[in-house]
């Protein structure tokens, strides 16, 4: 069989399905970041390690400041769906010998600033030869005081609610969005949130991927989605790469929620999550929405 | 300019040779891992990055399951370096649609083997699009109880020496070495080691960057490489992919390394660190190996 015949959840787990850890992994594959015990008990390391390539993620007309900007964005933007911290990356760039030095240094520069933005020390690079372009960087983040936010501890009942806009791809949010580190962050601290997940794939495929790590369904009023300007329902679910924040809420701690939100960034209650026998009365919404039907 | 213009040390400066740490990053890019520090101040972690990519490091005809083995077996080369234990590991495999998932399984299977073998923990997967089959890792270790051993802090005087044999990559050994994790740990706990790399691009490329880490210079006597059988000079010194370690001991340990060495595989002294300022009346044994000279 061909990878092209499987989707990129069904080959991870065929490759890692079989995966055993130890007692100091709190999560492993399956959520945002790997989450690690320390000798301190409130105290998480986060491991994130995430790549772009060339004709994927960028193209060769991508100003390459915002090449290596998205390499980073896309790893903090893991760290802000735990309500953690960055600390440390290193980056691998693979390259052909006939690129350019100059446009490298560019992308290692848009890479730097954002680094240095979120207070995220560079600590190590490695350079290969590769015939495509591409970036991967792994990061460290921690959480410190409190746990860090799984995909799985979602409960029944839990509202549901998400940052910003969705659908916005064709503006470039892609290479220019701003990683929701405070939200996340600030949403961990005040315990506000169950369950959280950054929106990376849309809505459509990853609000089912939330629900199902925490046993759940999930019902949507599409009226309520937040989309950007201009967008119909179908990109504000499929267009991928919106780097929002899915925020599992209970129901007592809403109120809170809306009260003291403090950031300029919206965040918008879109609906909440349900018993998974409940959900099959009302999966009539969502037909039509291949990735968004569920098991 | 472009990239094949430079050798990978002057690339890896233009690229990163402006970043700046902070106080918790003991060493950042030029060593064998960056080095952190924790809460604990006798507990470091290390951190480490390494890709392997189809046409570079490995053919379409290599055996999948070591091309995984190899891919992490670089990695923890690096830890053992160091004297720590490796202990999470995070992979992206980026391929095309026509690669086999047969073939992708196999080589995480060789991966999983090794990484059980040392007690690393598989902790996240990523598969991305891409034209060339790569593996990258990223890999968390840590020392607990000594500092890890660096490549800087190496003494006039201290001595060189070796781990098992060089000049053998003809032989597959860049696919089925074994990463010197005990022998590494064992030398940074009995604090036997003043500075400690591997030997990953040759001897003739490596210890000029040990020395140079530590602004000393080097004296070797090539008889005393330990060559694998059948290997000359050059081979033992530019083959490349040895994955031994290279250990500067101060003159007055290196007895005890002699007689408490408690390891199968050999050790042997191949000369010692001089002040730079000495080593350019001794040049002419290293001459002809281009990579070989030193600044």
């Amino acid at each position: 069989m061909k990878l092209g015949a499987l989707n990129e959840q069904a080959l991870l787990k065929k490759l890692t399905g079989a995966w055993e850890t130890g007692s100091d992994v709190l999560t492993g594959v399956g959520d945002d970041c790997a989450v690690l015990r320390t000798p301190q008990p409130d105290r998480f390391l986060l491991f994130k390690t995430d790549a772009v390539v060339e004709g994927v993620h960028f193209t060769r007309r991508t100003p390459a400041r915002l090449i290596g900007r998205k390499a980073l964005a896309r790893a903090l933007s893991d760290i802000a769906a735990m309500g953690g911290k960055p600390r440390f990356a290193v980056v691998t760039v693979g390259a052909p010998r006939s690129e350019e030095v100059r446009r490298l240094k560019e992308a290692y520069r848009g890479l730097e600033i954002l680094a240095r933005r979120w207070k995220t020390d560079l600590v190590g690079g490695e350079t290969v030869k590769a015939r495509d372009l591409f970036f991967s960087v792994a990061l460290i983040g921690e959480t410190k005081g409190h746990r860090p936010v799984l995909r799985s501890s979602a409960r029944a009942g839990d509202e549901l609610w998400v940052t910003g806009t969705l659908g916005a791809t064709q503006r470039r949010k892609h290479l220019l969005f701003e990683p929701r580190l405070r939200e996340g962050e600030w949403l961990a601290r005040n315990r506000l949130a169950s369950a959280m997940m950054d929106v990376s794939d849309g809505l459509g495929a990853d609000l089912p991927r939330l629900a199902s790590a925490s046993k759940l369904a999930f019902e949507v009023d599409p009226e309520r989605l937040p989309g950007a300007r201009g967008t119909t329902l179908r990109q504000m679910l499929q267009d991928g790469e919106d780097y929002e924040l899915l925020i599992a809420v209970p129901p007592g701690k809403a109120d809170v929620l809306r009260r003291r939100w403090p950031f300029s960034c919206k965040i918008t209650r879109i609906g909440k999550l349900v018993k998974q026998a409940a959900q099959k009365r009302d999966h009539a919404l969502w037909r039509g929405y291949d990735h968004f039907s569920q098991r």
